[in-house]
């Protein structure tokens, strides 16, 4: 009796392996004729982008591209990146897309390192993938994507293959075999290459499809690079509703915007940066977004000031966290309505917490490593994000030790210090290393730099410990000054203390430019080998 | 290199079992303090249902019951049925709802045929039990839900396993393993098990949230039965979005538009009898529900009165189609925007066509099984519903032979005639067993039983083949007329002459009550009896 409840004796009409091909597959019969893709004042539909899709894999499959196959992409969000999320997979091969700001040396390492086959590019981006394949010695086939006015490789373009007899649909064997490789850009050291497979992405699109309440048939602004864990894993959820995904030539402020009312986008994705842009351009509309549009925001928590402009300019900001490791966001700030009566910096404040899991994640702890055991809801105790679900890579490309360092006691270990609200809503205080300890308490410099966030003639902020003889550790602001802006180091010492207990206030703040990765990220690594050689600011 | 991609070498911290258990523990933490469920004038929190369900599964397993075990329930809608959703699941058992409204006889079958080991009553349906363990000659421990005023078995009451200390959360070892088996009230034969499982149902949750854009807390009216297709897998689904699940006395138009009203209801799930029987009550609001109340329907497509009136109700009707083998419905009739400037009654005929697939479905076709080809878009050519996914059953309990013709050739076969028209929606013509043959021609019964729903005399009309020596069969009607009013055979068939090809209207009309199953299903092959005995019309 038992089992026949227990045997797996499935058949292909009640097992098919989750991927997000199938997304694209049903859009194609479900919203044929609805838009898909909108670029240059061009817009084809889901049929037509399916189609399109079907051709590039069967090129792919005729260049010899197959299972566990890497094909790397160069290029900003195109309509043509966004097909290769589908059409990469179709294959069965995996896609590496490489972030375009990155310096040629690391360009180089992640070609080797992925073990690419084939590379599409953006000509505007051939000069540093020529570089780059000159430092390896080694070149690879090119495939030049659309860019009007320049040549590229000249050796096959993109619109060129889209006249290959279609690739027929299928599924991985596996629903666990990989479809994407993405490099994180840590501040220091090699990148390493972070595994996504079939299931975890599927699961991941679905889950973002609830979590944001997306409508069906959304319009769509791309801004979140697809560089980023495949720009957040949408590509594959907006198949999902069958939305309109709008794309645009840049990503200047005045671009975006006038996007935003032409199309009367409903939803996007962007980094904290790009919504500080919007809300200070002054380029917006005459009155705000009405409805207001839906945004998605990770990265380091926006300040309350940048969410409080970008309410007034019509962004629902909604915060999500999570890393490269875990397909991108795990958690979100949901909305409390509670919320809604408190004065707009207190809101914001609440909007900018990590919040609570995603439908898809199983488990989002925050755990002592001493003791191994869940930190108290008191929204002080500080732990580590712990994380666990199917939307968890797979691994480092080839690098076990890494990877083991990562999965170790059974859990993906994310290496930021959190809190938990007695709410539930858990809050990061700090990458680990960037605590600051002075005196025996903890410093989160997080909570520092919001502070020197909101002083009006700081652009941007860095906190990082400097020896300190009687505290062991002292606080040291490194900040950057808007273009035409003076303030000296005692006022914004002072401007500290006014809103933090005094420990926690900058002991030194020196004024530079901050160094920073390709990916905008501050190397505070650099900042902190400043700080050491500064020595103890009391014993000069 | 290659391995690295495709080994599946995965750990507790990226691979976790698809299970809706999983929905109910992140709800405890997201939603923990939003209302989950209200009866009666009692609401609980979903920190609370989930401490109930861990107490009723720790109840359960100190009864012994653990995995594959069955846990049959014979209740209506109520709180604790919604808790036994999670907490069967939750110890690994097999949830196995039984209809409340079959006839002794039938619940005797279940009871023996699913190995049940333990049943959940509603002390209402003591008495049938009693009658049905009498029937078997085999007693199975009773556990008393609550119900005022009534005694029960008094064995145990559901209230009093409340007090258990909690079942810790957990999940299958294999996400394929069963957690409900609902038999299936075919119109003739013994009722058949379908086996769910954890991984079906995660995704029927997950794809049911997408496909219908549920948002953050919805306030769900607790309508279809959880005993068809465990309610259609709301429960489930309703615990991804934190819903407010309300759960009415009766189903009694009036008490279901009084909680419509006072806890603002936005969704809910009805079969169109019950759509029908809230559109013509008069009983509904002054004003028609602003914004509207979205409801799924499923079974019959309604007719297009029913959907007409509904909308004036504030009801936007979503009709989908499905069956007890595929978890309930797997495709939907999304909205077109054209359909806007249509006449009302246009407009009604498209919404009732079961349209285009989910999300989480692989493939619904329609496929000529003389060929084994799709049938042309045309909207005229008819086959049989076939269906792939993830959320078709597991197969038929311990009825192999059933299961292999149902999954012949790597297709679940529906049984169901359909046409695709040219925008890709499926309409279903005929039950194929339903179908008439006459001069060559294929009429659908359900095409001329939609046509006698608009007569204003029938309440209810069943169509069926009478055989005739000239046109091989010709259409028979049995309809039956609302209390007070009259109609002639000639006038009902002169009616659908006026609205029907010549060939299609019936040529025989006869007035009887029609025979219905315990689930409110006409008996139609008692009808085909009938029309066989009555022989040929033009040869008396």
């Amino acid at each position: 009796m038992r089992s026949e409840f227990e045997t797996a004796d499935f058949g292909p009409a009640n097992f098919v392996p989750l991927s997000p091909v199938s997304f694209l597959k049903r859009a194609s019969l479900v919203y044929a004729r609805k838009p898909a893709t909108s670029y240059l004042g061009l817009t084809r539909s889901w049929a037509e982008v399916a189609d399109r899709v079907r051709a590039i894999a069967a090129a792919l499959s005729a260049r010899g591209i197959g299972i566990g196959d890497t094909v790397s992409v160069l290029s900003p969000n195109r309509p043509e990146l966004f097909e290769l999320h589908f059409a990469v997979p179709l294959v069965g091969a995996v896609l590496n897309t490489i972030n375009t700001r990155l310096e040629c040396e690391t360009v180089a390492y992640i070609l080797s390192h992925s073990d690419a086959k084939l590379v599409f590019a953006d000509p505007a981006l051939a000069d540093l993938l020529k570089e780059a394949f000159a430092q390896n010695s080694k070149t690879l086939p090119v495939i030049d994507m659309p860019r009007t006015g320049m040549h590229g490789f000249g050796q096959t373009s993109y619109d060129a293959l889209t006249d290959t007899p279609p690739h027929p649909w299928s599924l991985p064997q596996d629903e666990g075999q990989a479809l994407a490789l993405n490099y994180t850009s840590g501040t220091s050291g090699k990148p390493k290459g972070v595994i996504y497979h079939h299931r975890g992405a599927y699961l991941m699109a679905l889950g973002t499809v609830a979590a944001w309440s997306l409508p069906q048939n959304p319009t769509y602004l791309s801004v979140v690079p697809m560089f980023h864990c495949n720009g957040w894993n949408h590509p594959w959820a907006m198949a999902i509703v069958g939305a309109h995904m709008i794309f645009a030539e840049d990503m200047a402020a005045e671009t975006l915007l006038k996007a935003m009312a032409e199309h009367r986008v409903t939803h996007l994705g962007a980094a904290p940066v790009i919504l500080q842009m919007l809300a200070e351009s002054g380029g917006g509309p005459a009155k705000p977004f009405a409805p207001p549009i839906k945004v998605m925001t990770a990265g380091a928590p926006p300040p309350p000031s940048v969410l409080e402009k970008a309410a007034a300019l019509g962004l629902e900001i909604m915060q999500v966290y999570g890393l490269t490791e875990t397909y991108g966001h795990i958690s979100q700030c949901l909305w409390q309505d509670a919320w809604a009566d408190l004065p707009a910096s207190e809101r914001a404040e609440k909007q900018a917490m990590q919040g609570v899991a995603l439908p898809m994640l199983e488990d989002l702890r925050v755990i002592d490593r001493q003791t191994g055991k869940d930190v108290a809801s008191d929204g002080a105790t500080q732990g580590e994000i712990a994380i666990r679900g199917n939307t968890v890579m797979k691994g480092y490309y080839k690098d076990t030790q890494a990877t083991e360092a990562a999965f170790k006691d059974g859990w993906f270990w994310s290496g930021d210090g959190a809190v938990v609200h007695p709410d539930g809503y858990v809050q990061i205080r700090d990458r680990l290393k960037d605590v600051i300890i002075s005196g025996g308490e903890n410093i989160s410099s997080v909570e520092v730099e919001a502070i020197l966030y909101r002083h009006p003639a700081i652009a941007s902020a860095a906190v990082v410990a400097r020896p300190h003889t009687r505290w062991g550790e002292a606080t040291c602001a490194f900040v950057e000054l808007r273009p035409g802006m003076h303030a000296a180091e005692e006022e914004i010492i002072a401007f500290c203390r006014q809103r933090l207990a005094g420990f926690k206030a900058p002991k030194t703040v020196i004024f530079q430019d901050l160094p920073k990765t390709a990916t905008g990220k501050i190397q505070k690594y650099i900042l902190r080998d400043i700080a050491l050689s500064l020595g103890d600011p009391d014993q000069p």
